[in-house]
């Protein structure tokens, strides 16, 4: 009974069921609670209150920022086996990442020169290809990407937490799922509006990791920075290879995640927006920079192991505050920046899939604004999706990087190459210099792809390069049908026009009852001559039912069917069929149902849904309008 | 990714979907496949054919003959802990639980010369108890005792295979599902047609048991039968306690469950019923009697201990055949003779819940035959709690029975009271001997219901006395709920009528195209002023409504409402208010809403099901007629 496994099926069904619960509109009472009251569409424009850059870009750099609290880890977890000897590696493969870091960070000032009010890769892709599947990849992999996002800062999150309390452990999946149902809640309810509020997380984990890196430089400069637990440096440890440096190295950057964010929000930033969005980039940079190579080295001078149980992170501070409070501020905001990573994704997911839906590239329903004015649909869909990942890979985050970065780098790639199109087609000032930083991002997140592609192929990374292919064939499905549609739909208003037919209506009767008389009594009132059809299981109850009829004083003609196969479809579906032809396919046929209304849902259960099962059937096989005439029930 | 944890998420999912797929009707080609071909419900009586008793024996022991497997092994497991000493103990609990079942047996067979006809404890308590919660009682255990032997009985068939082939160890829980799975498959089938076959593996498995008790003898006579592996008898271990022997004692009652299906049974067996009934049940003492003790004797002999890996059973076959091909059937036996007591629960499951439900018990969908005259809700029902079970107790057999026998021996005793009443109001020829008889075995199933709650309350048999009373509970409350509708629908022919009254029609309209077109002919066609309402969500899109509608040649009263919050139902709910304001409450208010039809399911997905919502919402809120006018696209 306290193996955790079993209650995933448990939870899987209750979150299932919630989802259910929320979307079904009449469950007001607890929407209400949990999501709060509706907002009105003018409300949406006094969202983007403008903001000082140095207030956005702690903001918009969550992702990112949060992302040192794995990246190192990540890289370096690969060359665990090779033992001591290989430790040192996280010098360089930091170094690398930084160098990476800061073209990326240049791509993507190229980026905001280019598309001031804000683009992401899909934007740019679609400006600057004609082939709609170039644009398809970047939102697909992008989308792909949120959820992994989701999946990865969650479970990283809790992974920080349960490094310093052991206890929780092997509750890690349970926490993540919970986590992901509250930031669904809350997202639900509408971020936007205390956007402000989530400037302090990361500012307060960006000072814990100052902390931490000053204290280790402090503790260098007093007990020398080559220490006992120092490995040796630049040594060949055995069985390394090109390939184990370059998965140890793709793995590191799954720190670069979440870079586009500040290029996809220039509009949020105060007037000049471009200007200060840059301002924002240097500086995320260059914070991003010193925190990774600080952080990095002191992993490297105090020897530190990756552990399954205890985050890199946890164990350098707790060699220099043991479990103090310190200590535990650091874990705490850690696990709450990463969260905010998550948090601030399902706003990126939601807008994306809106938008590739507004293209017809993607069902419909995304692009519905709920309640509070959030897209609704597509933050249901990422929690479901990352709740998924979380469960099938436990919330290991080591696990799931693989699948995580290949995405990023993939978009990445289609932006750069899409802004090398635009400043080869629009030229404007200094556009060879654009033009050379962009095709340097390109060609080197290309590689960085590939080279992710590669490594981490059977590590995970090819349920990706699957998955991708078949969404993008889907998009174009999609689109296909709402272009259908839309054509088949068309009118030409002066051709046709609501032609009066004949109604030939038929009246479903299950006995002789008060949801059958009000039934009987909105059909005779409709006018014409309703056909009462009643469908007996054997002859006495047929016998039966033509008395009481009779008795009852003949209200309409009554037709009765015998079922053999005790349905009531079968019988009643014939019966149609011989109307029809006696009618020819002119006529409308009218099939009315009584609706049995309980007082209490769950009495529903104790009532057969015939005419639930009448509906869907009659819609799928024939062309019958049909009518449900509701009774409510008293008690 | 090799943990077979995350799989049972999955597997939930899969097997939760196809459920839904196999209860939609018109999944017309694969429940075909599966389920075979609708069958007439005058096909329903030709499937009784009267059976020789020596036929119908293994047909309907499968269930209590197959529980030897796991019968003694569950009464040793709970002293296992006390070493060596304690294994003669299998000895004396064997011999308590023969004694219990000479006493069941001669308890049944007064049920069958009391109801020839076959009744089993609920009819039994029906007819002897006015307190309607004694009869809810015997139902509720019996029925929650059925899941719990499809679960159990599977469980053990897998660690019966698991035993033989460890490599399938860690996927015992995925196969069990799997089994319960096919199990449903095969009874939606229909079972009773082919009953005949199933007389086979019982008889194939009882020969099995047999073999390994003749071999164990003749290895007794010639190498001894005292061994060296033969523990001590009756030395009194440490620790041992009253409760520690009373709680073997009651695990290994487990092994008489299913010992009340022949007395259901009486009317399958051939002229004279009740004779052949009777010596169907005393060959099966006979022989069950003999199993047991040959089976227990020999596993003290050997000094056998229990193991999560290796059944006793596959032990001590191999200790006499190796590995052999002998050893391999009688493994496949074990295995096939306890699904097939799993098979025979799905019947008894079934039809007892019909029984109930349609006494007003329970929904009334239970009492449903299914298209090939199965209750197929019930099947349906058993296989989904069964799984649910082995998913929440990881399909270990050991864990489940706590839980399985106070639901049998509770029934047992229900039907021992309604017997012992049904003697003093009836009498009739030998009336005390039958009498003291039922009075001895109500007396000794209470005292065994009574120590299981006891000795196993921690161990998981306070969820069934948990569960018991609020499912009686539960079934109270439905009957209170059929009984008050039936109250309220009822209707007096001469003084009610269906009366003619003011039909107020509103069509619901999206803006000009096919689907409108044809909805707008047919709310024209039925006569009177429709109106046709637009809800937009912004100014824009309403003047332009108005213009396209001025162009399209008015084809009715046009209302544009806006809508503030991007809802549908609000605008349409005021508007619906104030016309039952201005007509009074007198009329009847028609909501014609366009339904559009894809080509394929899947493209539902793609559309919103605003017609739905609004269906749902206003059958809830409002007094409202909703018809939904079809469309069919053709793409």
């Amino acid at each position: 009974m306290n193996h955790p496994g079993h209650w995933i099926g448990v939870i899987l069904f209750v979150f299932a069921i919630f989802l259910i619960l929320i979307s079904i509109s009449n469950f007001g009472l607890v929407k209400r609670l949990l999501i709060g009251r509706p907002m009105r569409t003018a409300e949406l424009r006094s969202h983007h209150t403008k903001l000082l850059w140095f207030i956005a870009l702690p903001i918009l750099s969550a992702d990112l920022y949060s992302s040192v609290a794995y990246g190192p880890e990540a890289g370096i977890t690969e060359l665990a086996h090779l033992g001591s000897d290989a430790k040192w590696y996280i010098i360089p493969i930091t170094i690398s990442t930084i160098v990476l870091l800061v073209i990326l960070i240049l791509s993507y000032i190229m980026g905001i020169l280019a598309y001031p009010n804000g683009g992401g890769a899909y934007a740019i892709a679609k400006d600057n290809f004609r082939a709609r599947w170039v644009s398809l990849v970047a939102s697909s992999s992008l989308l792909i990407d949120y959820i992994l996002t989701v999946a990865v800062s969650v479970s990283a999150g809790i992974e920080a937490v349960s490094s310093a309390y052991p206890v929780v452990a092997p509750y890690e999946t349970i926490l993540s799922i919970i986590c992901v149902f509250l930031l669904l809640v809350v997202n639900l309810r509408g971020v936007a509006e205390s956007a402000k509020i989530f400037a302090w997380p990361t500012i307060g984990f960006a000072v814990c990791m100052m902390i931490v890196i000053i204290s280790g430089l402090y503790d260098g400069f007093r007990h020398g920075f080559v220490q006992q637990a120092t490995p040796p440096f630049g040594t060949i440890p055995k069985g390394i290879s090109t390939l184990l440096v370059l998965k140890a190295f793709s793995s590191a950057c799954s720190a670069l995640t979440g870079i586009e964010t500040i290029s996809n929000a220039v509009p949020v930033f105060r007037e000049p927006h471009q200007k200060n969005a840059i301002k924002a980039y240097i500086a995320l940079g260059v914070i991003t920079s010193i925190t990774l190579m600080g952080f990095a080295y002191l992993l490297y001078v105090k020897g530190i192991s990756p552990s399954p149980n205890n985050t890199m992170l946890s164990q350098l501070a707790s060699l220099y505050f043991g479990h103090s409070i310190l200590y535990q501020i650091i874990i705490w905001f850690t696990f709450i920046v990463l969260i905010l990573a998550a948090n601030s994704t399902f706003t990126g997911f939601s807008q994306l899939a809106a938008i590739v839906a507004a293209d017809g590239y993607l069902p419909r329903v995304l692009t519905n604004r709920g309640d509070r004015l959030g897209y609704s649909n597509g933050i249901i869909a990422l929690a479901a999706f990352a709740s998924i990942l979380i469960l099938a890979f436990h919330a290991h985050t080591n696990a799931l990087i693989p699948l995580y970065a290949i995405g990023v780098f993939l978009s990445f790639t289609v932006a750069q190459i899409g802004l090398t199109r635009r400043w080869f087609n629009v030229k404007g000032p200094k556009w060879q210099v654009k033009l050379a930083i962009n095709i340097t991002g390109a060609v080197i997140t290309a590689i960085v792809a590939i080279i992710f592609a590669v490594t981490k192929f059977t590590g995970g990374a090819w349920i990706v390069l699957v998955v991708l292919p078949v969404i993008i064939f889907l998009s174009i499905t999609i689109r296909r049908h709402y272009d259908d549609v839309a054509r088949e739909l068309r009118i030409n208003l002066s051709e046709e026009f609501p032609e009066i037919r004949e109604v030939t209506t038929i009246v479903l009767v299950s006995g002789i009852h008060r949801v059958v008389n009000n039934t009987l009594s909105f059909a005779k009132s409709l006018g014409g001559n309703p056909i009462a059809v009643y469908v007996g299981f054997d002859d006495e109850s047929i016998r039966k039912m033509e008395h009481k009829w009779e008795e009852w004083g003949y209200p309409c003609r009554l037709v009765v069917l015998k079922s053999k196969y005790r349905s009531v479809i079968d019988p009643l579906s014939r019966f149609i069929k011989v109307v029809e032809e006696k009618k020819g396919k002119q006529g409308h046929i009218h099939l009315i149902i009584p609706q049995f209304i309980p007082k209490r849902g769950w009495q529903n259960l104790l009532h057969n849904q015939t005419a639930l099962q009448l509906r869907i059937w009659f819609f799928r096989h024939k062309d019958v309008v049909i009518t449900s005439v509701p009774y409510h029930l008293k008690k």
